[in-house]
């Protein structure tokens, strides 16, 4: 890799409901606040739209790579197709700088599953990785927990639930720095007999392993930072991240109407606020990608200048720990673990 | 059914955390509150232990009718293998009550999948239902919903989901007394093409069939109430739940601490039980078990004396409100409909 290129992030100006307005928008906000320097920025999406939301943002004089990208994909369109017909799009354009080497990491807020077959079908997936996942960080009682899957795979078979516990493991060792993540799958019990026929087997894998296996962990202990990475399917871990952002609104909603009887207008509006940033998906970053053979952030379709900052801050961060080879590393060294020998070439295995 | 009989209530004293003592306080306050009357409930459980608890609550002259059960399901036992063993079971007795008709509701906060299983065992499903689903009712910003199934059944088929819905849209406008419940697939998208195998089929069942369904639903809709019945398999449902419960607990503790900066402490505590109250499944009365030829409530592990009372005040409610008569007339009406012939006679079907 050019050491220089490697290190740049490729941002998709043109994803998300506010782009590229709020997008533009975070990456003045990402070089103002000294998250990263404008030469380690690329700017991807139209490009006259582009300079025009940098100059009204008062950014024309920031000297930030813009390459262009005559196509989006909307949030409604069949990924799949659309990635067939839009060759032009953002996230194709800024996911083949990582392909080239031109940048270490794409960061999208458009069409998760688009920037996840689109980082699949040009960047292949790590070797040995049958499906990639999407991590999601959050916050619990006890520090911050790893959620994989969160949509990427809605059809698991326990081998991919055992190659994203490994993944997120590695991940949480080595970017967040907890020193021996435990890793728990989702279940319906605690017991090694509950749950559905791939969660059982799945476990079965994990139990295998060399892993720090705890067992099946119950939805309502997923807060309370029993377990640090939480493995489930795709299908289940996107009910779950999106019910909680929802039931997350409804009690912010609550507190207001019970404070609202008992404090002034701006106590209610401060309280509300730091309650929020216990839950604030802008806060943590996005998602990441794990598996595929470079660095992909997706964040919330709802991004605003600030999440779109936090995306930047976050893709700096992985990129700088060098997230992929801890994650191959840790594949090197579970060879003998079950489920890692797989098929040796997936189709979707590196086409570049 | 005789008519005195089918109104009681049989309560399975001995199940849950907080079992006989909890339960069995909660059977007074029932009492008490006008809930019920005496005559119609019936204490299932260990005589002695039983009669001591009502003695020490002050309720010894109460004429309660206790039914000796000798024998407790354990919260870690394997509901099947323990059901063959402990035939003088609490939850079998008071399962058998109903089955005999003297009694018309089974209430218990003990073991889930065993008061799953005993209910088909000694009850068996109502006429064409292919398996039996468990109901919750929360509150959302626009009123009750239901969500089925929260784990009674982990390997659904689409036929379960389609009956889950029909049985919740009974329940929901018969019951619950909405108008014109609408019905909707829990998913990870609102495109039809959306989902995993499981869904894509079920909404297939759903929009050949003449019920009110609206399609997919993603997790971020549930609590702001854009549907009334929220389908899924037992193992989505149950992690929804859980975790659902787990992130609440979370943010009321979050909640408490950004209080207790500005707030006396009486204050906090005050907004505190007043925002828990939303999401409080006390209050809700226990979950439902839909499909079974009787009426079966399944209250939480935890159920403290208040719980056991809510659980008691639905359960009248729905021998009240004949709901298994509504659900059968709903499946009638559906006779045309996909997957409502299924087989003619399931294994589990009335075994009495």
């Amino acid at each position: 890799m050019a050491e220089v290129g490697a290190k740049a992030i490729a941002l998709d100006t043109m994803g998300g409901d506010h782009a590229p307005r709020e997008i533009v928008r975070g990456a003045l906000r990402a070089i103002e606040k000294g998250i990263i320097t404008a030469p380690e920025l690329i700017l991807v999406g139209d490009r006259d739209r582009v300079a025009a939301e940098l100059k009204e943002a008062g950014g024309a004089t920031v000297n930030l790579q813009i390459v262009h990208a005559p196509d989006v994909i909307e949030m409604d369109e069949a990924p799949l197709e659309a990635l067939r017909r839009k060759r032009g799009a953002s996230i194709v354009v800024a996911t083949d700088l990582v392909r080239e080497k031109r940048a270490g990491a794409v960061v999208s807020a458009g069409h998760t599953g688009a920037a996840t077959a689109c980082a699949i079908l040009r960047l292949g997936t790590l070797e040995g990785i049958r499906r990639p996942g999407i991590a999601v960080t959050f916050e619990t009682l006890r520090g911050k927990a790893v959620l994989i899957d969160v949509g990427a795979n809605v059809d698991c078979k326990p081998v991919h639930l055992f190659q994203y516990g490994l993944m997120a493991h590695a991940y949480s060792r080595d970017v967040l720095g907890i020193a021996t993540p435990r890793i728990a799958l989702l279940n319906i019990g605690e017991e090694e007999e509950k749950g559905n026929r791939l969660a059982r087997e799945a476990a079965d894998l994990f139990r295998a392993s060399g892993l720090p296996f705890i067992g099946n962990i119950e939805g309502q202990d997923i807060f309370k930072g029993k377990a640090d990475v939480l493995v489930c399917d795709g299908f289940v871990g996107n009910l779950i991240l999106k019910t909680s952002e929802g039931l997350g609104e409804f009690m912010l909603q609550i507190f207001q109407r019970e404070l609202a009887a008992v404090l002034l207008p701006d106590q209610v509006k401060a309280l509300v606020l730091k309650s929020a940033a216990h839950i604030d998906y802008a806060e943590h970053g996005g998602a990441l990608l794990l598996g595929v053979d470079g660095i992909v952030i997706i964040g919330h379709g709802r991004s605003d200048e600030r999440a779109a900052a936090s995306m930047i801050r976050v893709a700096k961060k992985f990129v700088d720990a060098e997230v992929n080879r801890h994650i191959v590393t840790a594949l090197g060294n579970s060879k003998d673990a079950p489920g890692a020998q797989a098929e040796s070439s997936p189709a979707t295995n590196s086409p570049a």
